[in-house]
């Protein structure tokens, strides 16, 4: 889309060089250019280059230099930093640039933003410097933030922002828009305006599209909506996100428990936490914790020597199962050979389960009345896939020893593991949540170990069995 | 939030009863009713129930009734059905229902809706069905809404609304307004409005709140922003998705290729391109393909199958590895016992690097900046993961078979193993970007492959070297 605008639009940004390539990242020859003026410490031509780009482009920039430039940079910039810009670099960047900086310098620039990005970079700060950037700061932008601050953390009070257009319900549409183009302390955009009463309680919302197709003597009231979905400020965000996502709105207010205006939380607030809830998924479906691209070696292993200490544990588990056949194992290496394919393709299939089941929990697609219709079909899925597998390995296994009733025994030993697979898959999800848990965090190793113990268990117990070793 | 609703404000939809229990999910109370009413034939109340609900609640009910009662509804419904409740539900859902209704009255029923959502439900019917109800169309919107369906599946184009409002740069504010107080044939909502010449070039946008600060003599050119990131129609909608999120859009206009203003892209629809493609990335890493909640057995047996067959070859190879050392075995069965260990810790710590880089190259946070920093990162995790769960292994076997040399050489596996569990699972995601194909999709099968083959061939062959068995 970039050449479009090129095309299309004399852009009033033309002094600026391009500064991403076509895959989307920031071209090296951009990237150049910022070293060597910084090397040089040329500010104005940072100031020209940085000073009035878009926030995620300074931030794309950022994450992409090295820290010891990093800090040049913003020093360089001064007072044309664009603190924004840290909103949307990750946190180890962002703690980086912070600390590099003179309280007195973050103070100024953190009252020119609006409160949502304030709150958004105090908030990881650790409280002494947060309370001594919050002491530099007006009274008023000083209460203003605070009061964010004092809900919980990742609630719609952290995330909303203090600044909205509420009026009387007896306005006219005349009244509130000449009172818009009168007031300079507007937001810096918005998309509706709230009604409320003297107290400041909610009583409705209008859309500003609603307010420019509407003639100028009628009055608010007759226009607004009721029905706005008020977001308490207390909710987690990630279910502040899904009203929005059901309703499709694009803002919502928020209100105390007393059902008092506070703010407004708006849809890109939302997008960034839909994005988030995805990562966290993601991530803890792999055994990673709460890691970021630029956490350090500590850091990240820290994040993941937990779960790989589970699964030392769980791994000695199933071993010990192989331990009770070691006889049969003595006497017949085959079975050695061919339980890891019994076991991991028990893994595999369970994971496949366990990934359907754990994404429609996050997404609240599976519930009690489909869940039953779920159950069923992944025991179908097993029992089919189980049989599929069963004879492939018997063919093979079979061919491979020369030994048709080896292939007999890895093939049912399949069609079980393959079953109990579906059903830890399913079940173990739904029996976390049941619990309280975080599905998407525990499953995979209750899933794994059941499938790791019941794969070498049915092959090497059926194979002694059988054979009578 | 919906216990806000009922307290503070006066709700125009008294008379509905309450939908959801306290987790989220249909209540069972509300969906015997509706249920009762469906098996009775009450449409009067089903009317008074569905009638007025937003679509994402219709939506919702239509997933939790079993497919025979979901049918009668809609014939129940008739005309009060609101097709947009279509864009709510799973493809099998919404097919299913498409399938029991006239095309005369999906045709009815589509020309009430906005063209993003008719395009959303006639792009998967097929091409008999579809082009039958766009016969049935009046004309402009028959040429409107095959206009979005020329555009390739999943791009821009398709997802776009047609319906927008444009003036021309040498209105004034008041005459907009004035033009939107009149005009009938607003689009249903709308945040900005699109400037463009007289062969509707697109020239800039201007935002609601921006026209009602501005006074009604000021020209429109004067305070309508120029770059306004227009989206090319034939964009795929996950770029467009980036470009709404990268600069924190509500909306922005889509052009064709002679930069002519043809459609909106909005944040909502946005929004569900999001959560689609996280969907897909999380279904991809678990080896599950397009798979949804609603497939039957033989989809979900389809989506699932080759990837287990994959999986079926990989064991083999690793099992092929086993196969090498089996005089080894046979002479010290710990061997079997323990090579599974070595080998699981490696999958699991190259899966949580491969979870890592998949995301970050998903959410282009990884790139040839960082690539280098993060491989040595990794590099640096392996290392230190793979000496600390060598101690512990080494104490833990070395007592269990009453055996420290043997403790000793699975240690030593264990260092090899996580150390190129690390690089697998960075090194292989960034390989298989770089030739073009999608990490997510085919790095686990690689990662766990490498792993497992290298885990089985360190811990046996350095076994045979030791012990010289």
């Amino acid at each position: 889309m970039s050449h479009l605008d090129d095309e299309l639009l004399t852009d009033p940004r033309d002094a600026l060089l391009e500064i991403y390539n076509e895959e989307g990242d920031v071209s090296a020859e951009f990237l150049d250019q910022i070293d060597r003026a910084i090397e040089q410490e040329d500010s104005a031509f940072l100031r020209e280059q940085m000073g009035n780009r878009h926030e995620s482009e300074i931030g794309d920039v950022l994450e992409s230099l090295d820290p010891t430039s990093r800090q040049s940079l913003v020093r360089l910039l001064g007072a044309d930093f664009d603190l924004t810009a840290l909103t949307e670099v990750d946190e180890a960047v962002r703690l980086d640039i912070i600390n590099s900086l003179p309280n007195e310098q973050i103070a100024t620039a953190i009252s020119a933003l609006d409160s949502d990005d304030a709150v958004y970079i105090l908030e990881d700060l650790d409280d002494e410097e947060r309370e001594d950037i919050l002491a530099k700061l007006p009274f008023t932008e000083r209460i203003r933030l605070s009061r964010s601050l004092d809900y919980p953390e990742s609630s719609a009070g952290r995330r909303m922002q203090t600044e909205f257009v509420a009026v009387p319900p007896y306005w006219t549409v005349g009244q509130t828009i000449d009172y818009m183009r009168e007031d300079d302390n507007l937001p810096h955009s918005f998309s509706q305006i709230f009604v409320v009463d003297p107290t400041f309680r909610l009583l409705g919302a209008v859309d500003l599209d609603q307010i420019l197709r509407t003639k100028r003597q009628t009055k608010i009231e007759t226009i607004m909506r009721e029905t706005n979905h008020p977001i308490d400020a207390e909710l987690d965000q990630e279910e502040a996100a899904q009203v929005f996502e059901q309703y499709d709105l694009l803002s919502a207010a928020v209100v105390d428990s007393n059902g008092r205006l506070v703010g407004v939380l708006t849809i890109d607030d939302v997008v960034d936490v839909i994005h988030e809830e995805a990562d966290e998924d993601i991530k803890r479906m792999g055994g990673v914790g709460d890691e970021e691209l630029s956490d350090n070696v500590v850091s990240a292993v820290r994040s993941r020597f937990g779960w790989l200490l589970i699964n030392l544990g769980t791994a000695f588990l199933s071993a010990s199962v192989i331990g009770l056949f070691d006889e049969s194992i003595s006497k017949m290496i085959a079975l050695a050979v061919l339980m890891p394919i019994v076991a991991s393709m028990g893994g595999n299939a369970g994971t496949q389960t366990m990934t359907v089941t754990v994404r429609a929990l996050a997404t609240r697609d599976l519930d009690i009345y489909n869940a039953a219709r779920i159950i069923r079909r992944e025991a179908g899925v097993g029992l089919f896939n189980g049989f599929a597998f069963a004879i492939l390995i018997a063919i093979a296994a079979g061919l491979w020893f020369n030994n048709p009733q080896l292939g007999g025994v890895v093939a049912a030993a399949m069609v079980i593991n393959m079953f109990v697979a579906a059903m830890a898959g399913i079940l173990i999800p739904l029996l976390l949540q049941r619990a309280g848990a975080d599905p998407a965090i525990s499953s995979s190793v209750f899933v794994t170990t059941t499938t790791d113990v019941i794969g070498f268990f049915s092959f090497l117990g059926i194979a002694t069995w059988w054979f009578n070793i």
